[in-house]
């Protein structure tokens, strides 16, 4: 089921099956460390997984998995119908999709570490999932994620990241897509354009650039060594994104993952690709791009109660350490 | 310094001085867990802090103290001037105040568990400190928050409050004003108001009533066990209530978190007085209200790159479990 709170105009999303009691939140974790002799994501634990959705194999052996989440937040059984229960409490049923994508069969691992073919392979599959799921018309935006360590809210261990199809625009995507909408009206041009324009004169916040792709640690960024990996030529949708250009993309992100994991001691990240919501995939306005959200401080009352965000390191500061490090 | 982030229309603070080398972020965890004998919130340690900005006093002791943050997010001293560097790139001299409000002199305890008159001295100072930094024109909005416990955010175990005032009105704020001003325009009612008369008629997510103040967990709770206190008359601002409700205010607020300590465990938690900023303190459209956000669940991955939240626990079902808890 998902609430539509009428103070925000955000939809929540809730998934009571992923908890049991009340009682279950007075531990302190809900963390399952489990050890790869128990976890449902290593070879020959197939079994312990939903069905299949999609794999990558190579004779008998997978390289890359895809399965449901085992305790979806949205369901495609679901019905997508809306109701109010007067006028204030609107509702809708938990339509959507949760599915996992096992990065490696190997449990001791992590994306930085993973050979540049291996990442080819999983944004490959990320695309591909997307496309397929973006088949599905009650499906509005699809939110591709990763959440590394226990710190970004990560329940395994073993390398994954996650897909979530919502049956709804998340407001976010909506805002920004509005903002940009306006500066086009407003310029007659491209805000995320001109912003990499910006970076790249200014050069101090640019932590690497090949052919196609440039990484920057943003102007504004909301956490220190939050960084954002975007396309030269500007697409508004991850599914346009030309299979071809997968190596220089995985080549990058491997680039800087690696700068952040030897630069800082393997850190708690979150990974999430921002693409354009159903509609606006060919947006005039709008960039795709990876957003990487270090989680080296812990948003608090202030950042809850206003909304805004207390940066404690200015991000060229952050860039020039990241460039100073050295990649084993 | 703030920067702008021209594709949200949200400020970021920076604050560097709160952190000293990017290795910095490599060790696990910033919090200094003082012992009482090193605290600089603990009566004979008044030296530690800087200069105490007010006090409430029984004779030599005080019950409840205000010192300026050691690491401030923002300083009075710093100018408010806007500039741009080139069309995107827009930042603000860091221009804020930054308090702390001692709870209480004893370093072993939590609001929870103040007698009643105690907390009516904290919110008393709060509602004093607002109006007191309010005087400076300057400063747009006034976040009035506590972080209780590491997983809240705090770095001091010695309880204690905190005010920041910001040169800017957080958009957040904005953004709940323009939706219930929308929704004002569309139907002469008080988006707030109408929303409090829903749950009475409801009853499941009622947690306490007063004569004065009802708590609610609210029908789109964006958390587990998130807990709103509101005034029954409607007041945009928290500057208004009225001296005399501040007793059935630390009533209703020592009950609910009470049972939130009793029935959690005493849970993580932030606690934030969302009020109108600057020029809407007199709005018909708002009212202030005290929002508890328990830390009991990770944002990851899928909220931060879409806004949504997934609740694991329906609020009528968290408001059954906190009824039926024994305050002890």
């Amino acid at each position: 089921m998902l609430r539509y709170d009428v103070t925000t105009n955000d939809w929540v999303i809730y998934a009571p099956s992923r908890t049991l009691r009340p009682d279950d939140y007075t531990s302190s974790s809900s963390t399952e460390r489990t050890s790869a002799a128990r976890c449902p994501f290593c070879p020959g634990h197939e079994d312990m997984t939903p069905a299949e959705i999609a794999s990558m194999r190579e004779g008998d052996h997978w390289s890359v998995r895809v399965v449901p989440n085992k305790f979806p937040a949205l369901r495609i059984e679901e019905p997508e119908e809306r109701h109010e229960d007067g006028r204030l409490f609107r509702f809708m049923g938990g339509c959507g999709a949760h599915e996992v994508i096992i990065d490696s069969p190997d449990h001791d691992t992590s994306l930085a570490l993973q050979p540049v073919d291996q990442i080819v392979r999983i944004l490959s599959m990320m695309q591909q999932r997307y496309i397929d799921l973006m088949r599905d018309s009650r499906f509005q935006a699809i939110v591709i994620f990763k959440n590394h360590g226990e710190g970004a809210g990560t329940s395994l261990a073993h390398p994954h990241c996650q897909l979530i199809a919502t049956p709804v625009a998340p407001k976010m995507l909506r805002n920004k897509l509005a903002i940009a909408t306006q500066y086009f009206d407003q310029t007659g041009r491209c805000l995320y354009c001109d912003l990499l324009g910006h970076e790249l004169d200014a050069k101090d916040r640019v932590l690497a650039e090949n052919e196609h792709f440039i990484a920057v640690l943003p102007y504004a960024s909301h956490v220190p060594f939050e960084t954002w990996i975007s396309p030269r030529v500007r697409q508004s949708s991850f599914r346009w994104l030309d299979p071809a250009l997968l190596k220089p993309l995985a080549c990058q992100l491997k680039e800087i993952l690696s700068r952040l994991h030897f630069g800082l001691g393997n850190p708690d990240y979150n990974l999430t690709i921002n693409t354009a919501p159903r509609g606006e995939e060919d947006s005039e306005f709008f960039s795709w791009h990876i957003q990487i959200l270090p989680r080296l401080t812990t948003p608090a009352g202030f950042e809850l109660g206003s909304g805004m965000s207390i940066n404690t390191m200015l991000p060229e500061d952050a860039a020039k350490f990241l460039r100073s490090v050295e990649i084993r």
